[in-house]
């Protein structure tokens, strides 16, 4: 289906696009009485053998995210959930399902879908739905809320690989400007999209050692000094889909080469406001090691504070891409843009900062963004690997094209004379994590058996160190190209190069997909 | 021939093992009027045609290197380089070769034998050698001071590739601790082994401006704290010999694995000293964009500004080496140290440090230490390329034991109970630049085909970042082990690689020899 179309109907898709498996990773503290581990036994459907309170739906939905005892419906009973919002794993994000079926979230965090779970929440029982509510027997589908009805809608020349929650890719012929335009920027999302005012957002930070000050975004933009940067944003999936057509399968979405975009950020250094909430940047406590962010949505992610209170570092609380208030899509109405790093730890919707002695406890902190040796399997053990934090170095073509370069053919092209259209046009980008910018770009004609340089496009970056991607292109004669196979690879200031094939870095997870790009003509 | 033995005959190594063909790029500012261009037209020689003053080489050697009025020799003639000793585009370093013959330095720094060169030192002819001096119409061998006369003696286990300049690396199995000892610790001389006492030395800090500072190793120990880091140095030709087995002939010295070593590196820090001299390090003048580093033998280098003054950079003003005076041949008595670069950047026996708007002039800042596309041929675009400075990830195999390992079998190698006697042990190191630390460590013993992960060991790493290798032993059912083909690969922090092949990264420098290490057993 394309993009901008129907976002009424409730269709999630598969878990490892959305929120996952794992939710007590997303754990906060909660009151001793309500945990997991001291939920009543099984006491069986109490459907069948208890008295009934019959409730309508119009009295579930008066018990909404704002009501002070908010309800919510599994199958065809009605839970009173206001003791249990304290205590809940997720946090305040259970109240997006009040006034209605807890279903559609249960689906996108699918932990949800065990008996232990069912246990707690069936403490809170209060009744069954009226059957004059029922069809078939069933809570009707047009009656539960689609949590993503408030999604914006989106260009349709955005390639959709799940609607809901929306993740879209940047067809690769958009990806030839420097600057990828707002509209077109791929969209990365785990969940929903919030919906917030302006006026209502506050952004939170919390020390280490448990002090909270509060932000709203005028003081943001009054208080501290705005910063521009340059950073390009990359999802560990990128290139996915050529992982798994070398290699077999691999869980998550097939995104092909354009989970990447580049824009500029404006907004202000997280390190200056660290310091005006008090914390000391210039001799941290030695148990402040990690910097949490947490989305409105409840998506969390970490870094670890070197790379937070880095001067050369450039994390921005952003709120502006490409010089217009940041799209709600990408994080409006501030997202922290960690540059260098994987774009999932550049949390959009931010609603609190955490100094904390550990990474953050979400799923995507302790598993989904990690990758694994060749060897691991599906069961890879999640706690020995690495975060996925700095990205290696990658490249791809992006367009081939026959349109006529206007500026000087490169020398190795020939030395005659020769139309333009006689030239065949490779064009693509070529990125490396951490700043470290692209020295060289290697393309091959021949599967890699031969090299030539590509031309690296020259453009303004913008930042301490160069977090923005390279694009290059090269000719080739139109009379060469006829069975070429193309591969590409980059090579970072560090001198890292790309893997030759993905065989040896094939992970379950897909993730980190960086080998030469080929393309067979 | 062994190190440690005969250290006076004069035999000097091809010219990239030591400083070769373009001095020019060493250039320091110099009168106008001694200008190589302005140099006077060939005369051709004057021995024959001009009033002969006969001089005998006693003394020549009474004009050495502390005469008021230094006089060499080549061939049989004799030349007063007092007035060009200021215009000497190598500063100087002339003066090593003053009483005696230029020869033998010629011989190091070959650039000299050209014409240009020849005619500028004819302008100083004053005579030639006295014929009851010379034996068969030469000045005798015996007669020429040796320029690594004073080179210290060297541990015997050390695997010389050159003597003159010293260049030696470590033996695989004397690798496998975390700490290299010093005695054991690879040599990379460019030339002679300067001598100095501390009492003598001085270090002079130049700013961007022109101002001057000079400091006594006392002044530096004693106005700076002290800071110990461990830091990992590697030669950007470690593992050259690999790359020319597989891919053809590379230019340089054929270093297997050894051309790398760990050790502590006690002194002061670089910008602590920089803010002492004036130099203003928290807002530096856009035109300070690179710290040179100049040697006392004549070798320079140059690392960005950036990482000379980042607070968690750890670049040090080191004395010591592994808690030791550090050893005349690493840099007596002070180097500078670049944790996670390219060890060409750690200049030796340090005598200056330059705030400049450019790179080092020297050739190995130019031209020695670049790499290259495998298309780019003899004769690369030395301009175009980057100079190394931070590390690609690499790995190698230093050792295959029967020796029983002491510790738990690794569960992967069996559940039965099993002799020790009954594994091979391989051992090997992983190393990244940066400060990125190496996460995993894939070892296969079907050369690529599957692997497993090798036990990474254990050490105490300190420093702001981790510049230091981690050590690795895998174990290998004996029953096994025959016919294997080993390969290992290593990821680092940034998820980067290893290239597969030496293929893609082959450059006729033959540096960065990274791709995997493959050995058939």
């Amino acid at each position: 289906m394309e993009a901008g179309e129907d976002t009424s109907r409730v269709t999630i898709s598969s878990s490892w696009a959305g929120a996952s498996e794992d939710l007590l990773y997303q754990c906060r503290p909660r009151p001793a009485d309500l945990r997991y581990a001291e939920a009543p036994p099984d006491q069986g459907s109490k459907e069948d053998d208890q008295p009934q309170r019959r409730i309508r739906l119009d009295e579930v939905k008066e018990h909404g995210p704002d009501s002070e005892s908010p309800w919510v419906v599994r199958g065809q009973s009605v839970y009173d959930i206001t003791d249990w919002v304290a205590g809940h794993p997720g946090g305040e994000v259970i109240l997006r399902a009040a006034g209605g079926s807890v279903e559609p979230y249960w689906k996108i965090f699918s932990i949800h879908q065990k008996q232990e779970v069912y246990d707690i929440l069936e403490q809170y029982r209060i009744g069954c739905v009226d059957e004059r509510d029922l069809v078939d027997g069933q809570v009707p589908a047009d009656s539960i809320i689609d949590p993503f009805i408030d999604d914006p809608r989106r260009d349709k020349k955005l390639v959709v690989l799940s609607a809901r929650p929306c993740n879209a890719e940047t067809p690769g012929d958009e990806l030839r400007g420097f600057i990828t335009p707002n509209r077109l920027f791929y969209v990365r999302n785990h969940m929903w999209v919030p919906t917030i005012e302006e006026e209502q957002y506050r952004l939170t930070i919390e020390l280490d050692d448990g002090e909270e000050k509060t932000y709203t975004l005028m003081d943001l933009r009054e208080k501290f000094p705005s910063v521009t940067i340059t950073s390009t944003m990359q999802c560990s999936g990128n290139r996915r889909k050529h992982m798994t057509e070398k290699c077999g399968s691999t869980n998550g979405l097939q995104w092909s080469v354009g989970a990447i975009g580049n824009a500029t950020w404006t907004g202000v250094r997280l390190r200056d406001v660290l310091v005006d909430a008090g914390f000391p940047i210039d001799a941290p406590p030695a148990d402040a090691k990690h910097a949490q962010f947490t989305g409105l949505e409840a998506y969390g992610a970490s870094v670890p504070l070197s790379k937070a209170i880095d001067a050369h570092g450039d994390v921005l609380l952003a709120y502006e891409m490409n010089g217009l208030g940041i799209p709600r899509d990408h994080g409006f109405p501030l997202r922290v843009i960690v540059p260098g790093h994987v774009a999932a730890r550049s949390v959009k919707w931010l609603q609190k900062i955490t100094i904390s002695d550990e990474e953050s406890l979400s799923q995507w902190q302790r598993r989904d963004y990690k990758s694994f040796g060749p060897n691991e399997g599906s069961k890879p053990d999640w706690s020995q690997a690495r975060s996925i934090q700095e990205m290696p170095v990658t490249s791809a073509i992006t367009s081939i094209t026959t349109a006529p370069l206007a500026p000087k053919p490169k020398p190795q092209a020939s030395s005659e004379e020769k139309k333009d259209s006689d030239f065949v046009v490779v064009e693509g980008y070529a990125y490396s994590g951490g700043g470290r910018e692209i020295i060289r770009v290697d393309i091959s004609k021949d599967d890699g058996k031969t090299w030539d340089q590509a031309e690296l496009v020259q453009a303004e970056n913008r930042g301490s160190k160069v977090w923005c991607w390279k694009q290059w292109r090269y000719q080739i004669p139109a009379a060469e190209f006829r069975g070429c196979v193309l591969a590409v690879k980059a090579t970072d200031e560090a001198y890292n190069t790309q893997p030759e094939t993905h065989d040896s870095t094939y992970n379950v997870r897909g993730n980190l997909a960086t080998a030469w790009h080929r393309v067979k003509v």
